[in-house]
């Protein structure tokens, strides 16, 4: 018989998660080691990490050794046993709906959608940037709105982001906005909050009675919510009139399911429209993600706030989609950005277009109809029990008054499995949606206690029933008439239509995204997993705490992991995006220095080299922004840190640090500058952005931060979706925790804005900063499992992975292009900056060219031209292999050969195979060929591409004219001839 | 308020699923009537099909209204709650795995693998052409062979292959088969139903012994299971040597996870080496679908029935792999075949092979240890609780002997939630696989009675355990050394192995498969879903009957309903393809004759036209197959049917006979076909390959037949997976029913073989013809929600759509290319012939330049050849929408005009975009172009291609270099170069 193999191995008797997340085995990792010049991992992390702030080793982690992917899932599944599915009838924006399978399986299952990025890079992402101007048709139509963007973060901010816009916007100069005594309540806490930090007055009216004059005076716009939040529908339309007449805009927060039968905001005179799309096909999900719209009347396009898809040509005259006006955004307009909104929610946009695409506008009619009716129904069941229906007019939501009987007839229906809204002791609503049955309503009418309903007889009443949509409102004007919202309606076409988009882009299943500062990992198809278990996705979330005690388990976990990796006392998963993570964390530093009356600290510090996101999160947080210059290595001007913490002594709030820096390097003196903050009375805000450089050996609470936002779309696995889903979290220390955002409606009572911190050191009482009090639960399982089955070991591991990947590739690509920034030891952290522009200088290539061309070469180009123009900045991650790594660098290199062939005058500055990159298949195929260079070199430059060639749709797509002649909606199909 | 809007859609409350799963709208089938010249779709099937067979109206059908989606998959859940997953340790040939999610979700879940047809076409199968021989490679390297083919239906067959091919290959003419006496038991039951039917007498030996000279004498060959399925290794050496030294052959059932410690087959001498790779990461699934593996030693390769990938080079000299030695198999060798396999289990054996390539020969050698070393802590606990552990040298499984106890044990562990198997009242077995735990040796050696055992203890055990490997048969050769069972071995590297190879391939989700007799309809996704649900999934197929009651449920479902709709009293859904349900039917008339004492009716009368499957699997129902002659019409010659008839009359078993034909019309005369026949004392078999053309319309019990079988693959949704799995049911009369399939392990006492006619009329007491007792269980759920969501009258709808289809493309293409057959009034069934020959004649132009042009087209070819030579075969399904059948048509008539070009000599006949097509984009973009049509011609010969271009990795493959040099293993990879 025989002994033991290969004991090692038998150490941990399962294959570990690790060793499939990182792409460098060992034996990879010592050849590259070999040609960064560092004997180990262990060596080269703390030589490229300052000594002053390496982590002492965590014992007793809170973070549990890691396990197999089973065992992992299993843990899981039994968190997700302790979550209660029930008929979620308590509406509030937040509606049961059906994804259709083929959606489902096709796009929110296949990483050929989920794991895309942004489509900065507009040639390989034609695929989802169609499906968002599908969106942005969707909505611009329902809505009846000139332009729609391609999604917000929710309704909620959306409805922020209507009021900022309604203020640039509006000729009336005061600070007031009238807020519908209707409005969404979670909605109405967000604006307050928000409000307040940028000094917007809210004044709230009756909309039956409508504003008073006084009210309306110096108001600059309005917002309606319609239906209302209690199901009534009023008319808005003499509200919005009579703030036009005083030059105000009129914002109409609008349900796109109701639209299909009612005149819409547009149709109503309304300025802005917003709201969200959850209800087309993507999962209640505990409160998110869901794509939040905002669409406009002609004439406001340009003060649209976030991502807007437009139409433009490419250099063969071909129609192509891209990202419009982007120079509205934050990134480019830093503190005078219109919105601090970076991500968007692509991934829910596209499932929510892919919906009306299916369904088509008399498919969405038929289900509001019957929507519609079944509440109709309702309310006739409701009126039999001796229930009052409070008001006439309604789409799918009831007001019913039972005196003195709400609650028990809420907790009658919960126990038959149905969830309703207690407003108060004598009233509670309900809402209908398209997952509600006539044996539902068959199962309520018993709970309110009507008799003798039979399940056929209300199939009956459903199927004759009038609505109880005002007639005077009903909509006449036409909706979705393109043709792509006729032309799929066969489950074969839709799933071709999905494979056809999905095939024209390149995403992380194609080949590495080395994107600077952006963290393209693996995301792994067991973290993926749980997002669509039923105990997940079909959770509403306001639903009762009873209900959701699995996701509060799973959150506690994320919460105290989180806080232990960045050495902080307490973490907010609430913000839904990276950038209302910051803002999250400012207003906290506000709530902080106003609770200690410094109410005259308003001032920012922030480097000249940090995103532009947060230069705009700290103006929406009420702050002024002061630029604190770099010096030549590209690290924080001590000198000029210390002279203006001087000057602004007694005003300084905080200064925001990304570490290690944008720059891709782990400044020396990061102590030093917190200290001088610090000394200064100001917080110190450390962007989390680059915590993949960091996680097991350094901690951003340890070395001086006093709070930080986390990117779970980065450092932890959550997939970008092709520009969104993200989440946000808000990592602090204990004295800020008062201020951290909290929720009316939170499951937990720690995280109300009404609890206070003499209950608890650590609870959140700020107010919120995301519609659902938990911001994005319903993706935080892929987070979760990631850390469970790394562990603390692995999290490690895979830092110094992704810190050797990113040495490797500057190592290897120095000589081409210098590498503009290193840290000790001439070492980067995570990323590089290869600087392009001697290149430019020397050869007439751009940056611009280098990355078109690496399209050809097969590649996702680096960022480009952030933090430095005429940069690209390249960010392997620890789950890119060595051979990936390799073909990158080979790419790169055989780039610069080609640029040293114009160089030398070989080819023509203007017809080279760089500047005419990307070349399409059709463009070296059709026509006669008269370029200098050959259709091979157009488009198989290097041995092997051929066998893997990624064809990109189209050629080089013209930024400008886009710009200028703004098209974002679906063009006519004649377009395309 | 308002009132009722669109009343007629509120007739039923719900959308409906046959809306989605029929491509054409009724529009669409207005637009299409009229091209065809009928009035209504009723007019059009009554037409078409005889009115002597027209079916009555069903009252009372036991399918049950069709609901929606969302409806079905909750009735499906319930079922599914009525499963209960325990640990499975019965092993005899069915282990417990992980599926790494990468795989699950990137091929089992992913369309661009699942619904891929057989890979006929080499040029656009390239991606699962790779994975098979990836497969082919894996096996032949496990088991020490030169070939293996790309997999088997399942062990149990594979078993009954190896017995038949041993008798082709073997020196001996006896007609002996030895059988080791440790066999799996289900295989045995098998090869005892398949032998007798082919004159194979067994004989059966103990393995330590070895068989007597007497049993040596005459034995044309031997089996031994290794291990053995009581869990003992026995060298299997002697037994080699002594079969081999008479001029038998040696066929060794190896488990090829013990095939990475153990000296392989190859290594110990064997010829033929068969079994299963379900273990290798692919579900239980109740038993299946699964793939089995043949493997030979060198000399055997042109012996090997089934798929057999091999390696071959295209007109551009670039390596490329297909299908070899087509000539063998049954459509062309027809009675003469070596076997009646048709379909493989290709996506399972995809599975297989990539969790070879995921886990790496050292990954596998690690679980292998890990199970050996479990094996051995179970045993050493069992020994401490008093059991005696029967044999001394074992793998995975102990056979334990507890006098008196077994039974009380093996109720205690089932309590536990662990199924064991008990072999009688002193002995049970168990079985180790990858997914047992030190937890659960812990948990067992409670049961067993062991006291004081912990989970850290067991740790440590298995951690240092010594396996019970029998130490002179350790395994000593390498395997797995291909770069590709390296390459791979992270997770983001899988994913994008996966996606690069799907890339290459066509399947349904890039544009329609018009395959005639194939019936390449859509899958959709919420058919899909229930697959992988764990109560679907990870059942064994020997668990308790009171753990399967929500499958038997299901199956009693689709029992019913298929027998309702063939017109039949009876179904078994046992055989685990199509080619298995025609050899079920065949014996049961075989058993049926012989139960009458009519051992003389062994002859099977088979129309010209038939598949060759037919004849093959008469062949190995013992039958002697005699031709019966068509007309020109296509139609059965009922004079020389008759003459036949007459002929054979004492001797007449059967006639088989598809409905409708294999030229895609409704033979008028069927009637009088069916009852010529029976009046001769025959059965008539009606093969029902076409039933998509008769649902609801015309049922073959009614018309005349006694048996038939069916492809859930073709008309019942279940994915063709690339070339399999497939399921086909055997339906029959009652009279039949005691001949039809059981098996001895069936959870329902009527299905085993033991059971009589005397206790239900219904009881199906044959022999088994698969290695489970229900086939594929695992992959009905998509059938059975196919049915629930289609109800009978979607069914019916969708066959008239599905008509319609064929006849619109049939009156589009007539005028170009003829149309062979029609029946009543020039219309066909559900698929049309169109004539090639003509083309030929006139321009050189053949059917095979025709089939490879559609690829530059964008389309898969049609059926070729079948059953005419210079034919193409068209079903479009009714799942295409008219614009995919306009793009079809229009595809055809313009190849038709490039054709008449050649013709006119505008063209050469040697250089023209037929004769080279497809084109690769690299055959259009490198180098000079030298031919007589342009580059935009070969590949965008029509507008709106370029748009939607499917690009064919290779050109036309030389398949006769590929026959003669048989290469049939990954190639080294400067093969590529």
């Amino acid at each position: 018989m025989t002994g033991p193999d290969d004991q090692q191995a038998f150490q941990n008797l399962q294959t570990s998660f690790a060793d499939r997340h990182i792409g460098t085995t060992p034996a990879d990792q010592q050849t590259m080691l070999d040609v960064v010049g560092q004997p180990s991992l262990d060596a080269l992390v703390r030589a490229a990490i300052p000594e002053s702030i390496h982590a002492a080793p965590v014992t007793d982690s809170v973070i549990p050794a890691a396990v197999g992917e089973t065992e992992a899932l299993a843990e899981l599944r039994a968190k997700a046993g302790r979550n209660t599915v029930r008929r979620a009838m308590i509406g509030l924006g937040y509606h049961g709906t059906h994804t259709p399978a083929v959606i489902q399986r096709n796009v929110l299952e296949n990483p050929s959608w989920y794991t895309a990025y942004t489509p900065y890079q507009p040639e390989i992402s034609q695929g989802r940037l169609e499906a968002l101007i599908n969106f942005q048709t969707m909505v611009s139509d329902l809505t009846g709105m000139a332009t729609a963007g391609a999604s917000m973060l929710d309704e909620g901010t959306a409805v922020v982001e209507g009021m900022l816009l309604a203020r640039r916007a509006s000729k009336v100069k005061g600070d007031a906005f009238l807020v519908d005594d209707d409005l969404l309540p979670q909605t109405r806490a967000l604006l307050d909050h928000r409000a307040d930090a940028v000094g917007i007055t809210l004044r709230a009216f009756d909309p039956v009675a409508g504003p008073t004059d006084e009210q309306l005076d110096g108001a600059f716009g309005v917002i309606v919510q319609y239906p209302g939040a209690s199901g009534r529908i009023v008319d808005p339309s003499s509200i919005i009139d009579r703030v036009h007449a005083g030059g105000g805009i009129a914002v109409v927060a609008a349900d796109l399911l109701a639209m299909t039968l009612l005149a819409s905001p547009g149709d109503l005179g309304a300025d802005v429209a917003v709201g969200t799309s959850q209800r087309f096909g993507v999962p209640l999900g505990f409160g998110g993600p869901h794509a939040g719209y905002l669409a406009v009347r002609a004439g406001l396009e340009r003060q649209l706030p976030g991502r807007l898809v437009g139409v433009s040509f490419d250099a063969d005259g071909a129609m192509a989609y891209r990202l419009s006006l982007q120079t509205r955004e934050q990134h480019i307009r830093r503190e005078k950005a219109t919105s601090n909104i970076c991500t968007a929610q692509v991934l829910l946009a596209v499932m929510a277009s892919m919906y009306a695409v299916y369904h088509g506008p008399e498919g969405l009619r038929f289900i509001a109809n019957r929507v519609a009716r079944t509440t109709s129904a309702l309310a006739a069941v409701a009126r039999d029990a001796g229930l009052q229906v409070v008001h006439d007019a309604y789409f799918d939501t009831l007001t019913l008054r039972a005196t003195g009987r709400a609650g028990a007839i809420v907790a009658a229906a919960q126990d038959a499995d149905y969830l309703l809204h207690q407003v108060d002791e004598d009233v509670f609503q309900l809402s209908v949606d398209e997952t509600t049955t006539p044996d539902d309503v068959t199962r309520l009418a018993g709970v309110f206690g009507a008799v003798d309903v039979t399940v056929p007889a209300t199939e009956a009443v459903v199927r004759d029933a009038a609505t109880g949509l005002p007639t005077g409102l009903l909509r006449e004007s036409e909706y979705l008439t393109h043709p792509v919202f006729s032309a799929h309606r066969s489950e074969t076409r839709m799933m071709r239509y999905l494979k056809h988009l999905s095939d024209k882009d390149y995403a992380l299943d194609r080949g590495m995204i080395p994107l600077g500062s952006c963290t393209m990992k693996l995301n792994a198809a067991t973290e993926m997993a749980a997002v669509t278990w039923p105990e997940f996705a079909a959770i509403h979330p306001f639903a009762p705490r009873g209900d959701v005690e699995g996701y509060l388990d799973m959150i506690g976990d994320l919460e105290s992991w989180l806080a232990e990796v960045t050495g902080y006392d307490t973490v907010s998963l609430q913000p839904n995006a990276g950038s209302q993570g910051e803002l999250a964390g400012l207003l906290a530093i506000r709530g902080y220095h106003l609770a200690n009356g410094d109410t005259e600290r308003t001032v920012c510090l922030i480097p000249s080299s940090a995103h532009g996101t947060n230069a705009a999160s700290a103006v929406l947080a009420g702050m002024k922004v002061v630029v604190v210059a770099c010096d030549e290595n590209g690290n924080v001007d001590l000198a000029d840190l210390r002279a203006k913490t001087e000057q602004h002594a007694d005003t300084l709030a905080a200064l925001m640090i990304t570490y290690p820096s944008t720059h891709g390097v782990y400044e020396h003196d990061i102590r030093e500058i917190c200290d001088a903050v610090h000394d200064a009375g100001g917080q110190v805000y450390v962007d989390g952005a680059n915590l993949n450089a960091l996680l097991g050996h350094a901690r951003f609470g340890d070395f001086g931060g006093d709070v930080s936002h986390l990117n779970l779309h980065k450092t932890f696995c959550i997939p970008h979706g092709g520009g969104g889903p993200g989440v946000g979290p808000v990592a602090a220390k204990a004295h800020l925790a008062p201020y951290l955002p909290g929720h009316p409606f939170a499951q937990q009572a720690d995280r109300r804005p009404a609890s206070t911190a003499a209950d608890d050191r650590l609870a959140h009482a700020g107010g919120p900063v995301s519609a659902a009090p938990y911001g994005s639960p319903s993706i935080l399982p892929i987070t979760w499992t990631y850390v469970r089955m790394m562990g603390l070991e692995g999290l490690t591991r895979a830092t110094e992975a992704a810190v050797l990947g990113a040495n490797y590739v500057a190592a290897r690509l120095r000589d081409a292009f210098p590498v503009l920034y290193t840290g000790e030891d001439g070492l980067v952290a995570h990323e590089c900056i290869l600087d392009l522009r001697p290149l430019r200088d020397a050869t007439g290539i751009t940056v611009d060219d280098v990355a078109k061309r690496l399209v050809d070469y097969g590649f996702h180009a680096p960022t480009m031209s952030f933090p430095v123009a005429g940069t690209l900045m390249v960010e392997p991650t620890e789950s890119e292999d060595l051979a990936e790594l390799d073909r990158f660098v080979d790419a790169m290199l055989a780039i610069r050969a080609e640029a040293a062939a114009v160089e030398r005058g070989e080819w023509p500055a203007d017809d080279n195979p760089l500047v005419h990159a990307p070349h399409t298949a059709s463009s070296v195929i059709s026509g006669e060929w008269a370029h200098a260079y050959t259709r091979e070199q157009a488009v198989y430059p290097l041995p092997g591409i051929s066998a893997r060639k990624y064809w990109p749709p189209v050629r080089r797509i013209d930024q400008a004219y886009g710009d200028r002649n703004l098209v974002c909606a679906c063009p006519p199909v004649e377009a395309f001839a």
